[in-house]
């Protein structure tokens, strides 16, 4: 951490600087430059909160050297972490695709979902029994008995199931119905509670970036669960807010090779969340992989016209089986496999 | 609810919408024009979710015509709703503001902080025992005992208090321990399992935005908590992302008025959380008033360079004295009071 | 354009909008709905600027039904449009890739980053004669002498050279110079007086992005050059301002289908301004292929360490070989070629 | 300016990096913490372009320490600077209020304008001869002749003018009908060379703020025009843009403290343009003034729903005599003057 010196602190506000960073347990070493002073910390700044030493009056700015994230950076693990699935990898050469509805709505439509899925070759499924709406009028999801509906849709075509989590008074339900892989919604990246409670499982998490949260906070969130002790935590980027009002968010392209650069944890996108509407699917689904995601989050129902919800950004099941030819061509040509 | 039609849509396509539509209980009047033919939606369109007519092939755009929000509009109540407090008007000619330190530390320094609320003239108290960190690795808050702590100084003083809700198994303890006001933070806008809890309580609640929520989505979740029957609610502006760094947040300050056209209820902004910095507070709290906010949030801390959280942006106890003085000028200028 | 009209409107209010419509030469169409009266406009409402009808005291929203862009629209013609620069196409199953230094620094190094353009297989070749700095007191460009340099150099390899205009006093030197294609930087993408003049030329134009332009008001600024007379217009994205501050900008790779979709004029990519970083292009520019975009703008340089600008972002010789390479399997895949 | 040390730079790297920091005329300091190595520069950093050292292997990440502007900066001059118009201050005691309708349309139309402008109590008009307008195909302002109509108006009720120049072609035309300040428009800040002609004149300059520019880059701006001879500047924000969409930018009151802690020039805001709604101009007007702003842009015309442009957001004579009432109170009880 590097603090400068406002030129016109006082010798003794620059001596309670001094003192301060002592008192929190650090070395201060100070260089005098022609314009500024600056003081350089020795020892572990992530012990030193946002704003504890901006708030001294001798204080014009505080510079973080370290990154304030640990067991999820690259430096603590330098290879890639792969996450297993019930033996499926993700973060390795093979591309992991997630497809399935937005919500479960009833037995009959997660079976046809489950066939179309497999169908597709994708390996996983997803699905919500419990929706985050933003009015409290629409339809807020099937609930408990939704979870059956979607284990023995899914156990008829072994596929592992991947499904949100929103409340932690849900947790023994997810477990007793071992979902495969909870996923934490955009709305919870940072609701620290259910971070914690999730970082205690043993099943591995999804964690969707939050609307407008930074890479920083996103590794941060992972940060949290890491902390706890789950370490199979899997990043998914899901568009971000942005003032663009043409389309529902902005795919964050970038954030991919960024954070496979920061973090050894695998990386997937949901393109169907990022563009919002069914057409554009295929072309963000590409971009995602020829940018080095691990796999995908695809939103598919057996008739999509008649969706609960989201109903204009699932695929049918012909367009997740062409979307999938066309992603294998493009993971062989960058030296992956689907 | 308006359809445009795609101009290429075939007759099929088009007779399909129509079905759609009346399947879902309203009734579609048709308009040719030069350039594109437009449905009209008889019935309500609240019924409708988003997405559900888009995925038609016929679909070009739908646009909503109703406010999705009802209960907290002003077209449900014409008149401002004043939320009381023990007897504290919100959302009248009085101006509240409710000050206090970011968080509860021990009870000698919450008892030196509710003496300088109330001696600068504060009616309210703020103060939170449970801290959303973006780090894992500082300090979350005292927990549980911080609210003894806390209750005990604010009754010292007869000062209502209002403190931050994070997790739902929390409930119990903030009846038990009679919080006078609930507030829900930037983080939980949009948990809406924690929405619908304290909407079925009494007690008031302060809503501060999402940190990068439009102000239809505030509506929404404000409607969340209303339609679970708890009408007390208080909005609270706290800064909005932007691209700028040269300070935390953007104090929306164009959303004070738009609320109060929009809502009936009490609009109130957070200046410390806004700005990010001590310095920074008059004026934004000036700013808030002259906009018309009907009261403010304001950290405060009886020696700011030794709160454990947020050191940087609390303001001393003559500062708060100074704030005050200069705000109750300026009520008065604007025909209210402080 | 459909009006909605204010439920508390009077009979007058309603009349003298319906009053001021038809002044504008277009027809009214009323429907009563039960909760909201909407009118509907028969004619173009193109004719009518924002603000216009909103100003009037019975109108509650304006919503347009037409798209305020025309000639550079798919309704105005379906096929893709092929923009020729000296006989190579963009727009078509090719992708150019357009690669070279951001400044044009001297003869010899113009040379040699001619050279590496060549032989890494791109057809064009882009640098920078006036240079669009942020601080007044850093490189500015060499001025109009760079511009010998550059086509010296472009013509030993025969490439077409790529340039941006800033100031309308230039388009002579321009012309006289045979600037092959002149791009319009990301800060003039609305600088109309620009726009207006080289829409007065034959010269293709390379369109850049506004760093914070929405998709339609970049429709709109190439409408501008379009209604001018000048149809050869190529967009180019190249990343938005947001709220992350771990790169420089956001590449919005859902722009490129969204365009592709609304207007029949090509889209290229400048994957080196949208990450900001070298190290961030190659994962860039094979998104933006994957996405379907018509070409790439990438900065170059024979030794990127000694570029007197945009040091950080330029690819090396050997780094762009290996990057075109990857691009040429890339493309193969998805049923192209480079 | 401080340079961190990639933990695994090799020896060589670290020379070469303190090699290139003597070249560019520093001295480089190295001190060695536990985890990070960090570099010192000494010297005028400003010499160093953004980018310049990041391309060299050794390093992670440069971080200035200096402000890059210099002749706007408090640190320059730290006493308020106040810029005359024909007398009127901008920057002391007394706020100023420029008022009129956004385009010239009519001799007559501007005639009333000014009559309204004065009755009011401002002491300066505003209008444009020349507008920049989204779309191609609406009005475009009236163009040099109305340079001559505003001229006359203004001079009958003896106000000093203040209109927009976008074109540096038009610089001779308004030095020859005497415009009185010379407004750079929010598309036009970072047009370099329009404010390197206006940098040249002894006009005072108001800089509206870029849609989406930073602070910082405004103050660069501003720093352009310094540069080349003219600190007659006074700052205009304008509202920026977000992802909000109930209103057309986010007034950024932030903005104000903060510029006028940066900057020793005068602040004064567009709330027109900030809300786009006339009846949001009184709030945002109070709240700007009420932060500190030392004066107000704001739109009026004889007849609003009759404005050729910006209708809605243009206060009636009537409404500008009220507002004016009303900030006379609200600047006493601040400590100022009306």
């Amino acid at each position: 951490m590097i603090v400068i010196v406002k030129p016109q602190a006082t010798a003794e506000q620059r001596e309670q600087l001094l003192r301060r960073i002592r008192e929190l347990g650090l070395q201060p070493m100070v260089s005098n430059g022609s314009e500024r002073t600056v003081v350089g910390l020795i020892g572990d700044e992530r012990l030193i909160a946002e704003g504890m030493l901006e708030s001294l009056p001798a204080v014009e700015q505080v510079m973080p050297i370290l990154k304030p994230y640990k067991l999820v950076s690259r430096e603590f693990k330098a290879s890639d972490s792969i996450v297993e699935v019930r033996g499926i990898p993700f973060g390795g050469k093979q591309i992991q695709v997630i497809a399935g509805p937005c919500s479960v709505e009833t037995p009959e439509q997660m079976r046809q979902a489950a066939a179309a899925v497999q169908a597709a070759g994708c390996r996983l499924m997803r699905g919500g029994a419990f929706k985050p709406r933003t009015s409290p009028y629409t339809f807020q999801g099937v609930g408990d008995e939704g979870l059956d509906f979607f284990r023995d849709a899914a156990d008829a075509f072994n596929l592992p199931i991947v499904t949100e989590l929103m409340d932690v008074r849900k947790i023994d339900l997810f477990l007793e119905k071992r979902v495969d892989v909870i996923q934490i919604g955009t709305r919870n990246m940072q609701n620290f509670d259910l971070l914690k409670e999730v970082g205690r499982l043993e099943v591995p998490i999804i964690l969707k970036r939050g609307m407008s949260a930074t890479v920083k906070e996103w590794l941060m969130a992972a940060e949290y669960i890491a902390a706890h002790g789950n370490h199979r935590i899997i990043f998914a980027e899901r568009g971000i807010r942005s003032f663009e009002t043409s389309y529902r968010n902005i795919l964050d392209v970038t954030a991919i090779p960024f954070l496979k650069k920061e973090t050894h944890l695998p990386v997937i996108v949901d393109p169907s969340h990022a563009g919002g509407k069914a057409w554009l699917v295929p072309a963000l689904a590409k971009a995602a992989i020829a940018a080095g995601a691990d796999g995908l989050l695809i939103e598919s129902h057996p008739c999509p016209e008649e969706a609960w919800c989201d109903a204009d950004q699932a695929l049918s099941p012909e367009q997740l089986k062409i979307l999938m030819a066309d992603l294998r061509k493009l993971a062989e040509a960058i030296g992956r496999e689907l």
